[in-house]
């Protein structure tokens, strides 16, 4: 093998690391033969200096190769992975993955949990009484072929590099790096042999990524890596300068889906999910775009998306009324409150981050990886940016445990809000997107 | 204490770090409380973004005060340190101590031992039977006071920082920077207080710095960190485009001293000691450079520098007739070997630090810190770049344990060396002086 040093001396003076170099730290990392100090060193060095998409695609490949991948034969319909980078009140893939298999694509999705400021899709869906996501291998794959979709949480050893990797990012400051963040999450969907992969790039202030320049970096390496990879890829960048949705929580993710399955919620949340869907059809399964979005509303409007939700529901152990009546099934908080706008005007701006890390004070996420969660906490907020406010109407809702906790939520939803006098421009869902089947 | 990933991320970001939070970091790194991968990836981003003088006083400053310092109370001569960063054929100390003391200056030298291509002034002395070079802390200061000159093992756990951030540093690509050097040689200085400091930065083949515009940031940065502690210094940066003296070993260096002590041997290692001497004397003591020219000249004229060498080796344990029959005391190597000349024509370039290696591999030196060492190995190299070299002359002498050794030696030196049909100017002995009294 290479000396590790004269891999971080090539990236720390800017020259190009040789493939077979770059694969080797990796792996001899991954496998515990580097010290953390070299791999600090390394991060830094490529925080700093950048990867070219060589490098990324080369790092992205030594990070699958560092565990095991999942098998899905057996599958027969296309299959397609969808992926969020993390936004608030951003339940996309809980709608859209009965909705695709109501189309006749798979999903199938493999999930961690939750932690920070944005919401798993895991911790959702277990908010309805019953429903397992530790699913085995065999009849996880029966269910993404028999239902069209399925949720499980990872078991396999998928990419342990990046494990070892994020923590190590995460003390040393070099988190923030796109080409970093693009290996990290293309590893994880690479390492699973879906057919297609359908990537949400979120910017903003409720993202990792602040400005939609960053994101449209990251997306549009992805979609490189994804390319060099020989995976069918759709890489979106979209607005996360508000909560996409207006569920910021569990229980109250999984109703407003439901609602949204039903056609009974419109918005953006159903609006994106519907572009998605949009995207999926029109680019993996072939149809024109005017067709495509037929389809799409056409599944909606007659239920079957729904259905699939319930089917999907039901095989995983979970009660499938919830389609019909979600709130007969879903727990309820003690303490549901009113959040009651302070100001008249327009709004204008909202700290997005800021309303996810009130969410999960109430309950609703994880400050560390093994703290339990409660499904029924959260917060509703209902205006979007450009929307006008009067004070004393009420723009959202808290569930709480007690009414200090629902109190002290709703005053940093109202912190967190600037309203403007004059009219404000709604921002655009969808800024770009990027790449295209291999 | 701030949160080591700030400290990190400012200098990733190119931001100013105040001086309480990298003398915070730093020192908690020497107490074990920041862990290695903190430090390196730390180390790498101030590799790549620099650090301003600012920040190199406040790491140096965190250096020092990692460890002790040293006493050298009860000395009443105004106490100078001399100090090389490294070069071949490079035993300026070795005369510079015992003329400064006949000039009524007093050196204070502790010294680590040799380690890679260059040679240590330890191992040099000790070359001379009996000579010891592990002192009581008050014998020293007593020789100090006495003899006017001392060269002793560093005892003292003088910052402990620099062991461990060094040894970080060469593990991780971050050896080479500047503010890195410059904080690391001027950490050891400062914990020893002296009055003045007289630093030799050495530019070219044979020297870590292997261009004049490395060696002059590296010697002007020196400069400010001791103009920031307020201490006197004199930062010189000279040639090390090929070997200084003749002498590549340890006995053959202290014959060479010896030689230049008694006036026997003009050329550029007696130039450079004299002209270290006269900055001293000039600088420290406040005569003009005409006068203390004429001191320096007449203290090597007159014996009384040549008597101080004498005192020094006594007091330390050390034959002090090596200053009248240097070869009737020191170690003769078993084989002596001509390296004749194998071209005509003007030398034009020395790689010099592979005849240092060659000295080494002859057992002049250490590959490992437990090595030990053939005091009477080593090469004797007489020609200088722009000197005329006929083939078959003797441009110099290998002294090594057996032929075998010796033959390898003498055909690495032919080989690096660079012959020119051409003539070809001598390089200039010293390019520049930076600092002055605080």
């Amino acid at each position: 093998m290479t000396d590790p040093r004269d891999v971080i001396a090539a990236k720390r003076d800017g020259r190009a690391i040789p493939e077979e170099d770059l694969d080797g730290f990796v792996r001899a990392y991954a496998r515990g033969e580097i010290p953390d100090y070299q791999a600090s060193a390394f991060l830094m060095a490529a925080y700093i200096r950048g990867m070219d998409t060589a490098e990324a695609l080369a790092l992205t490949r030594a990070m699958v190769a560092s565990g095991e991948t999942v098998e899905l034969r057996g599958v027969t319909r296309p299959i397609v992975d969808k992926h969020s980078t993390g936004g608030v009140a951003d339940s996309v893939t809980l709608v859209f993955a009965p909705l695709a298999a109501a189309l006749g694509l798979a999903v199938a999705k493999l999930s961690g949990r939750g932690l920070g400021h944005t919401g798993g899709t895991l911790d959702k869906l277990e908010s309805i009484p019953g429903l397992r996501t530790e699913l085995e291998a065999d009849a996880f794959v029966r269910q993404v072929e028999e239902v069209g979709c399925a949720v499980a949480a990872q078991t396999a050893d998928l990419v342990p590099a990046d494990k070892v990797l994020y923590a190590l990012r995460d003390a040393t400051a070099t988190v923030s790096s796109v080409p970093l963040i693009a290996a990290s999450v293309m590893s994880k969907k690479l390492a699973v042999p879906t057919h297609h992969v359908l990537l949400d790039g979120k910017a903003g202030s409720g993202a990792f990524m602040k400005t939609t320049r960053e994101a449209t970096d990251l997306a549009a390496l992805c979609a490189e890596i994804g390319r060099g990879w020989g995976r069918a890829i759709r890489a979106a960048v979209t607005d996360m300068s508000q909560p996409l949705g207006e569920a910021i929580g569990n229980a109250l993710d999984v109703a407003e889906a439901v609602e949204i399955l039903s056609g009974a919620r419109p918005g953006r949340l159903h609006d994106l999910v519907v572009t998605f869907a949009t995207e999926a059809v029109a680019h993996f399964m072939g149809a024109g775009r005017e067709e495509a979005r037929t389809r799409v509303e056409g599944v909606l409007d007659s239920g079957q998306a729904l259905a699939s939700f319930a089917r999907m529901v039901e095989a995983q152990g979970g009660d499938p009324r919830v389609t019909e009546d979600p709130w007969a099934v879903l727990p309820r908080a003690p303490v549901i409150r009113p959040i009651l706008a302070d100001r008249t005007g327009y709004l204008a701006a909202v700290e997005a981050e800021e309303l996810g890390r009130a969410s999960v004070d109430l309950g609703a996420g994880r400050h560390r990886k093994d703290d339990a969660i409660d499904p029924a906490a959260g917060i509703v907020f209902l205006p979007k940016i450009g929307d006008r406010l009067e004070a004393g109407m009420e723009i959202g809702v808290v569930h709480g445990r007690d009414e200090d906790a629902a109190g002290a939520a709703a005053g940093r939803v109202l912190a967190a809000l600037a309203v403007s006098e004059e009219p404000v421009e709604a921002p655009r869902l969808v800024y770009g997107w990027h790449g295209a089947a291999p």
